[in-house]
């Protein structure tokens, strides 16, 4: 259930309903979230005890919410979050489409991608400084360094810099030089971070685990959500089947399901989600016209030198050429891809 | 590899073609496809007696083909494979739409399906006659009855035929009274069946098993072909996964790999693909995007009531609303949906 | 539901039975099972129903089962089901050795193995004559010879004839060949060759697909059940997963829990169960802990000539020495496996 | 790769052996491991170079690894890891049993359990204090003042602690009350962590990730290793699958593969492992049989009234029953489980 407070109440006013709901040995969680306190909590209570909670002062209204997750449910909010990150709305009508290199791997190489993202009319760019490595003999990333780099990059081109924060250690780091903080697939059970992630005021983009059910992925949202912090992005980025053809098999259906689950913004990550260049292009397309809010792409200026994820990454022509590409499938659907490209303005 | 003989030469003519290969133990296959004989093995043979080959009397090439599957590959037929069914074609620019009930419950509902088809300017119809149900105690299928039903509605209302033939024993009826036979997921792999459906004259839709691996699809596709018959479609209808949040998770990616390894038509079923009616629009809109050639959807006049499927299957309104919606989908990846629409013009 | 017929009464008898479940609408399958008439069903009868029919003569008892399978659950018949099959036991107290080839591949291979078997004490062959291979290109079996070789093996040094059947256009041939007749992975889903399985008279194992559910398995025992087939054995054989460091991963918990849900007798295979001939001892002497009634194992005299399954397949003298080993991992748990060997008679 | 280099040779003489490597451009772990240095990469040397290293002083032997990983393979090292804690041995002949409740719950609770553990004879107690939980609304565990109970009660009853650690934050804590930490299957790919895991002179208990491929988890033990923590114990404990029957399917056929891939004691946790009590025991058997070194088992005084994971819990009674039908499951396959029980004592 969730207790919604009225807007302005004072926070310090809310005392009598969280001793009410500790009296009925109720674990709640009180937080901040689209313009008004809210309290969330699993038990069911009896009529007349939500009849007594609906009475009491600031209250304004008592919501059933039948999903294990509260505050991530369109039970509970029933329209689309849209919030914008330094000017660019997300979850809005405007695909937004987040490109870059899998890892930082040099100053020369993340300048490039930001200019050829500013060309083509593109405000975001992602790129990871920490890696996740199956391997302790694999390219770790660049570290405080690549942060630097990509932030310097961003700045100059007009983008926003998304990049994943891979242990509590370094959040720090990646909260100064990033607008977008990503988890990935391998973080999203690990429960102890997410909480964290609810105490901090910018976006964060939550990937899929590889072998995460839906309701578990929006239960990892749920732990960010409960702290506090309304921004959530959900990420498909393909999962872990019997098969390997591709390096995961992305489930498209995730995109209307948790869209009619959910009201926070869906995006998908087809690079990741297939492993095999040749089928970014068609995934993408397949992914915006089933209705994502948003794409992750990798790109690299040589990706037969990448130190990693190379044979899934675009070279940067094919990228523009598939934003090109995107925007009638964006209109068929009624969303929008506006790109005003500058690549051709020289 | 693939031994293409000249178009035209005598079928007597190539013995001393396949007593060279049986000379090698070479384990071969010869098949009439596309226009020419042609024989296919597995084994790697010597440049030297691949020299030999090719300078026998018919004999036009001999192509190195490194897939597991020799006559379904890209590698040995490179353009597209495209057919007319009465009229119709499939594997070309034009989108294939077959829709119909998951079973043939009367001839009432069947003819209301048929004439609602014709009024929305759809060509195919499905409906199964022998249903594969995992309980003895479920509903089996009208049988021969369900076969008549079909054919008397898709005849008065110019309709093609698809439906599945379960077992050998019924495939003189289901031949009879079809246009296109369907092979369902749990058949992918009984072998000995699909060599069977080799010898026939009719096209076969060959669904991909719920946990086949895609080399695993094309080799069964390769034992139809293997017996002579070159029209096969290839229906993805969803994988299983671990997540019971859908039936089954539909492998977007399918649908450029497949049409990147070989030449077939590749369709998709969004229903079985699914198994949520809220969700065929968007996975339907997001297959199109990708590139497939067809769609099987299911459809009922009243879902409710339906003797299985119900919950995938979407209302008569509810399917001609769809194919409008998919219509621009199509164009904006270069494909058509043209249809010749009789609903509005009563 | 199950209703039990008393024993001895006439089959006749029963129709007022059965037109009372036709007049309320209740698909039902009559079946002759362990010595008595009974009648399945799925739907739900009110108490006064049930009561009616429990006062209608010949009416035994009127059995509520949870499940959604009736014969093969535990609920219905509580005592474990054991058979003879040639004088030898199955489901009882002794353990079940079944061995032999993968593919029979010539008279001299089997003998061979029947030989060995015998010396070893072992009363069950197995061996393929029709193969379901996933590629056409594959030895498919020697066919009807190779069932009159493994026939003929068998009898010479006593023994009892598992195979394979993979279609019905065969089974007459492997009825008559064969003592057990197996049901492959890939037919357990092949519900029409399921309900032929239930005419006959001599025992069936089947296999369990290897994506299928257990409630999946125990409904296609059921097909076979309420056919009127009373002796079906269960066999585990590893399902499909992730990771391709085995081929298929051997799901122990199968055993006790399908003990639990039914009376059928479980055993398992090691060797597809794990693809690997150096895990077989170790699988199945966890699969005999584990309390399964059997266990079917590939053995060939020389397994890196073999024409299939070879790297899984146990050398004659590491087959001999597992059974060794097994023994008193059979007696550790209340379970015997007595080898009358002859091996070292000579 | 491995360069193993002489015992006693000093830590700071290795320096032209590591500059070597750095101008030959290769990324490499210094380690101390089971007694010596030893330097791990994973490039592929010319014979030419490796000659040269083997010549350097202090080079004892240079070692091709063909496995990923390398300290983790038995390549390296041929002889089975094992090593005491508190005077138990590990990975020797004698089986662990580490035994307690999913969490800690209270000081009752947990002195109730470790009473009765003593009394039958078992070494280790486990126990959470730090639960990772899909939903933010479950019980999160006791933290700090659970692991002062679970220290205290290990003490007065001559136990052992295993306690898992789900943090970097936490770790000092964990540390300071454990005698073996646990790393959960959410945190098998946290990469990061394992690092920091590698610098502790505590064993680790890593599980397996419920989706991880046998050289992933392999991987994340090199990342322990590498660090220089050379006690790692692999714990089996299920994979997620398509079948939702159980919680998790029990991998059987990891035990004897990871022994033979690896030199790390291998221990099975039957009870994350099926999710269900009645299956418990019979897994328990089968991975004794299968050869595994050690078991985890979760135990409760009263498992209805458990805050989580009581459907899977044993009562004390079925446990110590347990332990006793173990015993003669062990002596069958070589290995020994003696249980200097105190329970009949009193």
């Amino acid at each position: 259930m969730i207790i919604s407070i009225e807007k302005g109440f004072p926070e310090a006013g809310i005392e009598h309903v969280t001793a009410f709901l500790q009296a009925h040995n109720t674990h709640y969680h009180v937080a901040n979230l689209y313009g008004r306190q809210v309290i969330g909590f699993e038990k069911e209570l009896s009529p007349a005890l939500v009849e007594e909670l609906r009475l009491m002062p600031g209250v304004e209204d008592v919501i059933p919410v039948s999903t294990p997750y509260k505050f991530a449910s369109r039970e509970w909010k029933t329209e689309k979050t849209s919030f914008h990150v330094k000017g660019e709305e997300i979850g809005g009508n405007e695909l937004t489409i987040i490109a870059g290199p899998c890892a930082i791997e040099s100053e020369e190489q993340i300048f490039t991608i930001a200019e050829h993202l500013h060309r083509s009319g593109i405000k975001f760019i992602r790129g990871g400084a920490y890696k996740p490595r199956t391997s302790p003999y694999s390219f770790q990333g660049l570290g405080l360094e690549g942060l630097k780099f990509i932030r310097q990059a961003a700045d100059e081109f007009d983008l926003r810099v998304v990049t994943e924060v891979i242990d509590l250690n370094v959040l720090d780091q990646v909260y100064n030089y990033s607008d977008i903080l990503q988890v990935g697939s391998r973080n999203m059970h690990n429960y102890y971070f997410l909480k964290e992630l609810g105490k901090i005021d910018k976006p964060v983009l939550l990937k899929r685990g590889m072998y995460a059910k839906i309701t578990e992925w929006l239960l990892s949202a749920e732990y960010i959500l409960t702290g506090g912090n309304e921004r959530v992005i959900l990420c498909e980025r393909g999962i872990r089947s019997f098969d390997d053809s591709v390096r995961n098999v992305l489930d498209i259906s995730a995109i209307p399901l948790v869209q009619q689950l959910s009201h926070l913004p869906v995006f998908v990550d087809p690079s990741q989600g297939s492993g095999i260049r040749s089928l970014v292009n068609p995934i993408a397309a397949g992914a915006v016209a089933a209705g994502c809010d948003g794409l992750l792409i990798e790109i690299h200026p040589n990706p037969s030198t990448a130190l990693s994820d190379g044979p899934q990454s675009l070279y940067l022509e094919q990228f523009t050429h598939l934003t090109q590409k995107l925007a009638p499938v964006a209109m068929s659907v009624g969303r929008n891809l506006s790109l005003k490209t500058k690549i051709f303005a020289k």
